[in-house]
């Protein structure tokens, strides 16, 4: 199917400028598993863009990079604190637990964001044996739900967080929309505002597979390299997942895939949110809507447009807008849906 | 760096094929995570090549190979047997110990080669629950010492395995060098002498990056895509891994790949054996050549062509040959070895 | 200290039964690890008690009992159904997660109990690799909040649970209580009304220490011996730990300690439960009271009786009875309750 | 089976001393979980024996106790160097890789001890990611094989192992033993000679049941509680394990005993070395004796006293004695041996 739709982010392809920067990083002999220029380059690009001290270690894909980030910072007897709509707590089969052997606490939330009440009301039972120790919040930016961490709220949470003596983790397989949504660079929505761990997203913003752990405290980062090796996260061919990054952290292409992103969905969201019978159910602020639709008319949107149900009990559906979303794209969806949907009501 | 050297073949980079195939692929929006058409061609294509019945899961790397492959074979209380050269053994950092939570039994060999006998010495305790049950014996084709097991060899020791009710396992991370040296197709090196559950290799023959879990047992495979998400071996833009298997699978690329790497580890042993300091240590039958060089020569030679040496102690050095090394690399190696070690000697 | 309280029947001593029992366990040698006969008898009259098809092990504590019987019933990237109040997801320090490497989904109760509509609720991403798959449902029985599920309540779980190809699993720690309390035997509150895996409280009933993990299904217990082996549990000298269940199931000790248990329970509950300021919080089924009181009385009355806080929040308190739990300690201990706290209200 | 016989010490029954310790333990209440008197004197008489700043935790058996111990001193993706022989590597169902997720290296030994060389040797890859980083050396002392290592062979080893930067680890199922063979104190053979951290076995040595876990590093004690909850080591009613040890540390027992059963042993070699046929394969260091018969009258002899053969291809038998053997049951079998064995030859 080359039929380009509202599914996922992760169905889009790969962005021009990285198949480019593969291939031209196909020459010759390199030394494997990170050992190679265009890796060394890769990982001075983030200094430069996320600050002198990170240390960056390339995975293969997002779940890869939350175990790869989470594991230094806690045992197994402590656990993570998250939003029960977080990607570590519903899409990654279980592979925190397992990869881990801790617990997650998943809070419910109104938005999918975590707050400093959330946690310290979700902490209990500290140094008592019984209990899994709560050692790090894991907060995901943007969210599941489409909605963006404001630097204020990063702040405080990760000063609350800090205050009780645990990391904040933060899943940004999609940071590069929040930092285009909230119009500030990528350091601002991360290092800057205390995320002392960082998934920093990449498959879903244009590469075509890679994601970076980055760590704002050195002392976490000591050991990494052996938990990536063994969580089985080490490219042997280091140098072609290093040079899509090296592509993305290059003339912003990192912002301008997002901000594209961003654009489309907010384009959408213009142009469905007045239809009679299209209730859109969450603020629109990267590059996802949701809405709830009656539900006849779903499959028959879906077959022209591909894209999924978030809630099949309350017909909740969303629509994904990434990179190479074209305006044509939305504007022949958002009629597909003026057209389909209040006929339905 | 971009000069070829000996190190190993997954210095060497992409196929220009591959890198091909991968462009072509990048067209629209695919479904991800597996559920798009080119992977379902590339499944099918291994069932063209390995038989009708085999289940193919693409993952991401060799360790991941070998822990997809395994883990539905075996309980934790189970036992791997295997060469003490195997890469499960030492190469992969403890990932098998730790996803698994089960035993490996190494074994030292004289060639990098199981053998019935020793599956039968290395059992022991047998229905005794103080002791990991032996459950799979897992082989290297080719090995890690650069070996080839024979089809008789593999087919009497998989009869040997199943009468134990054991599974055999292999790690085909160069499985194209081994069915090339030994002249004959992909199954007959693997399903067809009893290979239960292989770990098919890509990157080292010419791929970017990706290993095929190949299971030759339906029953294996039945809860294969739960293990692999959990392992974090699940690609989500899945179609960019499929497309390099597929052109692998293409016009015998494959072969074509791994024989001349085969050839110029050939041509680099005819070159080299009858020097006189030089001693071949190991039957050169992949891509690989092994020899005992005097120790002073060896950083000298490094310089000229990168190289590992495999044996610190005894000066054992490794020299590998991949997809893109030419005549002329070897030539000019081979010349240098003539050159600077009957000096050294 | 030797002041009994009501703080936990897990306070209290052994029954004088059980350390006779021990006593003549000591005679001579016996084989190791469950090969004796003491164990042969035990595990028979478990197999009088709890059908004859049953298949029994004894363990070392409760989080043991737990981890050996969910482990066979589940795949690491299978889920638990509990409730949120559960042994296993508060009291266990993650164990479970750890051990299994599995998710626990927690469910919040109005009493502790699980109803087939919250079951069927918490399931969803049936055959969706990236979900956890729900496999077993686990229920307390007598509950962490005191109270019993009927039989009917069990029987119609039971039956969901199956529906949806799910293992029932219970946790009876306090089994005994519930037994009694219900006025049934143990086998109609556990195999009988469908549960597949029990394990079977023997700590909190008088035993020195030691736990059964009873099975219902025998192809459950088919590896039983080699989990329980590597989870850590098999003790060396077992007659010690099977004289004690031979014990606790003459002449129905085991009826005996809860029933007295239970019974002081409803004492303490009809002495205090009108007393001003005292609001009993649930139904008093097994051995426990919970109360909310005013928070400022509760530091005095527990230098009387010690007795733990069950919710900081709320003051919410919890009187546990044991076997050994005395007329005059619950007429004492109301005494003082209602000596105190009306004049703190 | 009441009949003494020289299978194994854990065959052994409860010293009285031990029995009666617990009985007196069974007043009241206590706090569960080891925050009763009882613990704390036991971990007091800890202290004073093997040093003020050791921290003790009481655990259920010796799998327990050597996960439990060598957990706080590795990572999962370093690895424990230990003889081939060592319970940990063959006796534990792979319990240490599973639980810890951590790689055993085991060597072959002469007589279960490790030395530097040894050591030295299985040390390679240092800092390479894609090898485990060897970070404790585990010994047992006794040994599996009977011996004992002497206080110099110990500290020499330490000496190694720190100079290493790894940790030194001692099994001591029957550390008691060792000790009574040297004819030193507890500390003298652990904590003095540079253990960091050692398993104090008692079960073998006369308890009903448990084990000790003796940091003498207290910084690796910091999250040991957590460790043992986590992985099902702590007892509810831990008096009695507590009292048990405070028993074993009054008035010697643990000497008297262990010496009792060394003495035993040796009055066994003493009386069987010299029959022709029977030929002690072993230094009877402690309380074992090791001998090759001929293998037609190893069933008759154990018809007469239980024992284990050792090595089923050699016909090596293991005599064990333990603090109840008498010098009735010692000569009377060595009678049997003397006229059984010769006739077979």
């Amino acid at each position: 199917m080359t039929h380009r739709g509202f599914a996922s982010d992760n169905y889009a392809g790969v962005h021009p400028d990285v198949l480019a920067a593969i291939a031209e990083a196909n020459v010759g002999h390199a030394p494997a598993y990170g050992a190679d220029e265009v890796t060394a380059q890769a990982e001075a690009r983030f200094r430069d863009v996320l600050g002198d001290d990170v240390e960056t270690f390339f995975v293969f894909n997002g779940t890869g990079a939350n175990v790869t980030g989470l594991q230094p910072m806690l045992h197994s007897w402590e656990s993570v604190i998250c939003a029960n709509t977080a990607h570590i707590n519903v899409d990654e089969c279980g592979a925190p637990e397992r990869a881990l052997g801790a617990k997650l606490i998943d809070l419910p939330t109104d938005d999918g964001k975590l707050t400093p009440d959330l946690v310290r009301n979700a902490i209990s039972g500290v140094g008592d044996e019984h209990r899994t120790q709560a050692r790090v919040v894991s907060v995901t930016q943007s969210t599941e739900l489409g909605t963006v961490y404001t630097p204020d709220e990063l702040a405080t949470l990760a000063d609350t967080v800090h205050s009780l003596g645990m990391y904040l983790h933060a899943d940004g397989a999609r940071i590069s929309n929040a930092a285009a949504s909230l119009g500030i660079d990528l350091r601002a929505t991360s290092g800057a505002v205390g995320v002392d761990v960082l998934s920093f997203g990449g498959t879903k913003n244009g590469l075509l597979g890679g994601e970076a752990v980055v760590f704002f405290r050195p002392e976490l980062a000591r050991d990494a390299r052996y938990v990536r090796k063994q969580q089985m996260q080490l490219a042997s061919k280091m140098r072609f997942v290093s040079a899509q990054f090296l592509a993305l952290l290059t003339d912003d292409l990192w912002h301008r895939n997002a901000q594209h992103a961003n654009t489309m969905a907010a384009r959408l969201f213009e142009a469905v949110s007045d239809v009679p019978g299209v209730a859109v159910t969450r603020p629109v602020q990267a590059n996802a809507v949701f809405a709830i639709l009656p539900a006849p008319v779903i499959p028959a949107l879906q077959a022209r447009f591909p894209f999924y149900v978030w809630d099949e009990t309350t017909h909740e559906v969303r629509w994904m807008c990434s990179w190479d979303t074209t305006e044509d794209d939305v504007d022949e969806f958002a009629a597909a849906v003026r057209t389909l949907v209040p006929v339905s009501v």
